[in-house]
């Protein structure tokens, strides 16, 4: 059996799977068979370390020709049979928050919160056993967004989503750090925590203890189709606040 | 005869005219007929206030409920026969560029040379007749992004993003201010200056000494849609600059 990295823009999919415009019925075509997957990613949710299991090795370059614009495979590895890759050391997420004012050190806090083994019920989405162990969670001020970056060996339905929206109410005053520890340690389902929006959330890496080949050329035009989308995204997005602005004139 | 307001998200057509996925068929199919149009702009442009002039008046709601996403009618002015919507007192664009460490009294130096009256062939494309006044372009540093503004009577093919690209050249020290100025003078056709990205330029107004009536209501959903796409495209861009970095580590 082979594993297979796999990178993707959120933004062209819907979703890892369960759609006919998913990720993997995209990779199955491609490669043949999808047997397993590391992570399903919730749509809108981009992913530079996605991986998935496949019965054999075809080369990346004809694999990639077969993918659509906005899906790649970049390395991969073989694996035993048998080899479950849902089940990881690690797996490493990044959440995006354009920067509005947030207390950083109430972050901080809120975020700490959420480390160590919790049940999780208030901060998943339907899910019968909600205990699993968050090892860290970042919280950076890069002054123009905020970033949160995640380590946990895996992560429940919405989890990520839901304590992402917690720790940003935190920064902002929306709710307090002791609301969250009391919803944390409570064993009764309360009303559901918004989740934050999908397209900040970023699965980096899953890391199963093993070696992939990688591949240098599939890298770099990755390399450049996120460049020029971060580009045009920015300019697009520095564009509507001018026609903002113009429409606060005339309200 | 009636002469619309009309907004649209330029990323989400096939510029304005000459496409069967283009703004002004669009148009006709919710007015009737499109019988002139303020500014034929580019693919990728946005829009707050061209101008298209259709026959009848039609109410608002009936026409925006006609309107794909994207595009709205949201003021009309009744106008005489023979009112021409290309010949304005003034027009106002804007230019956004993602701040790169630009020297903005460069900058300025470089926007200067082009206000008043010139012959732009050097700055324009497939033009025959290139003379026309420029009365100001405003070149403001908002630390994330620059923003140029642009008032003129009328604006020749790609000139603005032609000139748009010489003062973020100039800014850059890619050219100098002298070898603009030598290119603004020159009656030879010289080897074409690149346009910068559309995605940059956004029309703001068209002035033609009219009282538009205006619908808040139109306003206020248009306002709703550029803010929500301003957050998308703002997380999106930073969720893709974690994905660069990080390729940036394995490269």
């Amino acid at each position: 059996m082979i594993a297979y990295l796999v990178a993707y823009d959120g933004e062209l999919f819907y979703g890892f799977t369960g759609h006919p415009r998913s990720v993997e019925p995209a990779l199955a075509r491609a490669l043949g068979r999808v047997l397993g997957r590391g992570s399903r990613t919730d749509p809108g949710v981009s992913a530079l370390g996605n991986v998935v299991v496949s019965p054999e090795l075809k080369p990346l370059g004809q694999i990639n020709a077969a993918l659509p614009r906005g899906l790649w495979v970049w390395g991969y590895a073989n694996v035993e049979e048998g080899f479950n890759p849902r089940r990881a050391r690690e797996r490493t997420y990044v959440y995006i928050a354009p920067y509005r004012g947030e207390d950083v050190e109430l972050m901080r806090r809120a975020a700490s919160l959420f480390v160590g083994v919790h049940d999780f019920r208030n901060f998943a989405k339907g899910v019968e056993n909600a205990i699993t162990q968050i090892f860290s969670i970042d919280v950076e001020d890069r002054a123009t967004y905020i970033e949160l970056t995640f380590k946990g060996r895996g992560f429940k339905n919405k989890m990520l989503r839901k304590i992402a929206w917690a720790i940003l109410a935190a920064g902002r005053g929306v709710v307090s750090v002791e609301e969250l520890e009391e919803l944390l340690k409570s064993r009764e389902r309360r009303t559901p925590v918004p989740s934050a929006p999908a397209e900040g959330l970023v699965l980096l890496s899953i890391d199963y203890g093993i070696q992939f080949q990688i591949d240098r050329n599939i890298l770099s035009r990755m390399f450049r189709y996120f460049q020029s989308k971060h580009q045009l995204y920015m300019s697009l997005s520095y564009s509507y606040i001018k026609i903002i602005e113009n429409i606060a004139k005339l309200l």
